[in-house]
């Protein structure tokens, strides 16, 4: 089983490092915009060497907000809240040629239900499902999920990114204002962008992206403590919407190249899962034409050729 | 010239009149869902008759809100407050194929610019563009507007049709969030909206909508007073418009069959233009597939036969 | 009733010429981009002048294929073979925001019917339905038709457009296949696309064209004979096409700024009506983005400032 | 490792066999239509057990035509021809929200390139790229390379079904002239389409399909001889389709619920494959809506579960 030293992940890092020169980091925020372009960090987290789980390299202290990489968890927390047919009978499970942000395939498919979770209108929808008696605490809950897969570390998000992507987000507000129409959401479309808003903007460094997806890789179980923390099958299907839909519009493309279980974020980040073994967490903010880190899709097929980490 | 006499226009209406029991009603909110289908009433105003300009038969007292009617005459109000250039570089003057609520094309034409003035869209970026300092006195210059085109009647809005569409009419939001996303319009939307709703639940009966369908017909000059109430070009745009995109998707077949510029809004009503000639307002609440006034169109495909008022 | 001398007409040519060198020459095939960019003539024919009808200027001895003004005709041959309810039944009549050439709106609409006889798919279903039985007899007989609409004026096509058409309009293939699978059109595809691509390539010069126009103008009768050549409904029908979908993605603003009924051809010709008075023949090949000929189009929204020629 | 005895097999099959009631034979030509609708039959193939490799219950001795899944075997042939960048320079990679003979996406992506070779477009640019000097020889290749992936056994296919696809596969046809048109293929059309409807017609039984599924899950490697006959990297991309794009427009909720790739044919048959393990062949010729084997994707939902043959 590969990467198990810092030092075998250094040397990835140092290869595709001059890659991050050729992105373009997002720019629609400020605060996204502020980031370094030049930073990659990384870290694999193993989950059967207990206390010596963890390989890292680069900035690794570097922060970055979890953006579309939120989708995944709460996909999993809306899951466990509301049972699988709940959950499926709002949002769809296949893939889609068109952006995720598009709302052209809500106006042409039958009952206007999202295509599935990865695309902002199914996330916007299965946010939505959180359980919770008010906004508030549905994003408390969701919250508390993440602090939980972290085995119980204090995070917070980042209120200017939260408060700056609330301002903008126009796009969602119109997927919300569609959906809701349709029967799809219902309630006050703005306290949803708001905890949806708040979770794009979680805020964590590579290792703690490292061990959440270790949880999935583990099948749901917490690595260190063997705590069920998603049900097996929940995991399952989260790892499948990786592979079929996690990195945007190159989703088939990756899962031929790559084929590891991977989503990532407008900030940058990368959540992999390499089932029965590993977490990866990564965090490189140039972005390329298709939104998903430049410099992070490349560690990832360079692990995939010399770890045999495709799950194909 | 034709329809001389009440008479003559009774006669037309007893013909139409079994064909509103094939329709339907409007149906999504109770306010318009409780029209009397069975209701047929029309009016033609002869520019050039004086004090004896009107003839008109049914229930000419029923009224009845504008709805899509609304979008012509605050075209005009727009193009009045905001010229021809300020007005098209925001909304495009090309028919679609798409209903009128679609968002698909918004999204695949390039600058997001709505195709037309009369599609939903079109119609919200317009009214967007009414001058006045705060919603409330851009609303009360578009009732204004309605009122000199009525020679100074006094005219309301029917508040339970207001409020009502306002609470449900998230379609609308939704295409106003996209617009405002890519930056055809701004400011904030709910306040679009109330003006909108309010505008499009403008009430009058069909005497007062042919009134002003004659002042189009008189190339923007009030048919009594002679005074201009819209500039000539302007008036001429709003016919063009009419015959193009007057009638939703059906706008196409309508300027084959009866070729009368002519607006239909989803009350039932039809303001419809004989350039030159007369104005014609119809009120039957019954519509056919596409929206339009059953019987409402029915009454033009036998005019335009039987008085050659077919512009083509 | 306006443009009466050559010197008239001829001042305007002179005022649009340097436009041309803004525009380009179809390239698609060798044959049409060999046209000279600068050329520009134009011709107006009068219905009730008698042997003193025509009005021209510029280079008018200049020939051009139709291209897709053929439509027109064509249509008018279909409508009177098959009448209305069988052509309208396979083609339908409403303007779409797509571009001509388009498979979108045949997949999403119902029964896959093309959206209007303007649209290539809707041409070629329409040119399926001239009644004959051989593709050979079908074309002769359209043919025959222009030369009767030219008063008995022998007329060819250009064989080396026609050969090259026929050789690379595969997309025209693609669309008859389409439409073959669903029923729209039968028979054998490359049979129709030999009487299609000659269709477009039948050549005049723009004092046969205006005077094909001029029937129409007349409401389908011969301004020199008086013979009925085309029933005045399916003139109308015809007229009313041109307003609609004439010119291209660019008809509803062609229809604001001009308003006088046109079709173009991507040769470079445009046969415009103006009802009960004249019609005009112009060529200049220089086309703007949309297709239509940028000197051509200008004349055209002269002569309606000038005479007051729009329909609206 | 499951599924060892055909008792076992026949257990599931017994399961599922209610199940075929419930669907729709393919009915657009008559040989599909003519298939026994009850007919279930399955064989697995296990790359470890050597003569005893094969497990199998039902009408085993049926035949049926590959339909679809040649789009598998197919593909895996244009790439050991032509090379990796060679055909996915004509083909993308990326799964799609449309229906498999969908042209829609071909007009609104860059370069119309199908976006992944399992949609019809992609699968017939696949098959333009198999090598040959004569469509005969491309075709003749491609038998060869079937009974090649058979240990060498004589397969043929079924002329009736490949005359019939030929004579009525317009919309392929279609597809084809608008990909030639943007020179995704070129050559004669219906060449290309002579080969594709043989391929598409190649004929076996669920023993056959179970061995060419083995050799993919063997990586490639024949299971009896222990030859390469499909590069490892090669039959890692023809799975990884298998699970991105293989079950048509159900291919994410197959990933979702079941896991195995597999690829499915409007005939009802459908090849499995679980990496490392074994290969399956399933024909029961009830389709569900979507174009799948009824009984036949729930016998994989049955076998991923109780054997866990998920990959995910």
């Amino acid at each position: 089983m590969g990467c198990q030293t810092d030092q075998e992940l250094l040397g990835i890092i140092e290869q595709v490092k001059p890659l991050a020169a050729r992105g373009k980091v997002a720019d629609y925020i400020p605060a996204l915009q502020a980031a370094d372009q030049s930073n990659v960090s990384a870290a694999v987290f193993h989950i059967t060497r207990g206390r010596d789980a963890c390989v890292s390299a680069g900035d690794i202290e570097q922060k970055f907000t979890l953006q579309s990489i939120s989708k995944v968890i709460v996909l999993a927390l809306a899951l466990i809240d509301q049972g699988y047919t709940n959950v499926f009978q709002k949002v769809g499970m296949e893939p889609t040629g068109d952006p995720y942000n598009s709302m052209i395939k809500l106006e042409t498919s039958s009952h206007s239900k999202p295509l599935n979770p990865m695309i902002n209108a199914g996330a916007l929808a299965v946010t939505s499902m959180v359980r919770g008696d008010s906004p508030d605490e549905r994003w408390r809950r969701i919250l508390h999920f993440v602090q939980c897969l972290l085995g119980g570390k204090a995070i917070g998000y980042n209120k200017e990114v939260a408060d700056s992507e609330y301002k903008t987000t126009d796009l969602n507000r119109s997927l919300c204002y569609f959906m809701k129409q349709h029967g799809v959401i219902d309630g006050d479309v703005d306290e949803l962008i708001d905890v949806y808003t708040k979770q794009c903007a979680i805020e964590m460094n590579c290792l703690d992206l490292s061990r959440i997806a270790a949880v999935f890789a583990n099948n749901g179980r917490d690595p260190q403590s063997g705590n069920i923390l998603i049900d097996e099958e929940i995991a399952r299907i989260c790892k499948t919407f990786m592979v079929t839909c996690g990195m945007y519009n190159a989703s088939g493309e990756f899962a031929i190249k790559v084929g590891i279980p991977a989503k990532s974020g407008v900030s940058g980040g990368i959540m992999a899962v390499v089932p029965g073994k590993l977490g990866i967490g990564i965090f490189s903010p140039a972005l390329d034409e298709r939104g998903n880190s430049i410099a992070g899709a490349e560690i990832l097929k360079i692990m995939a050729k010399k770890y045999h980490f495709s799950i194909f």
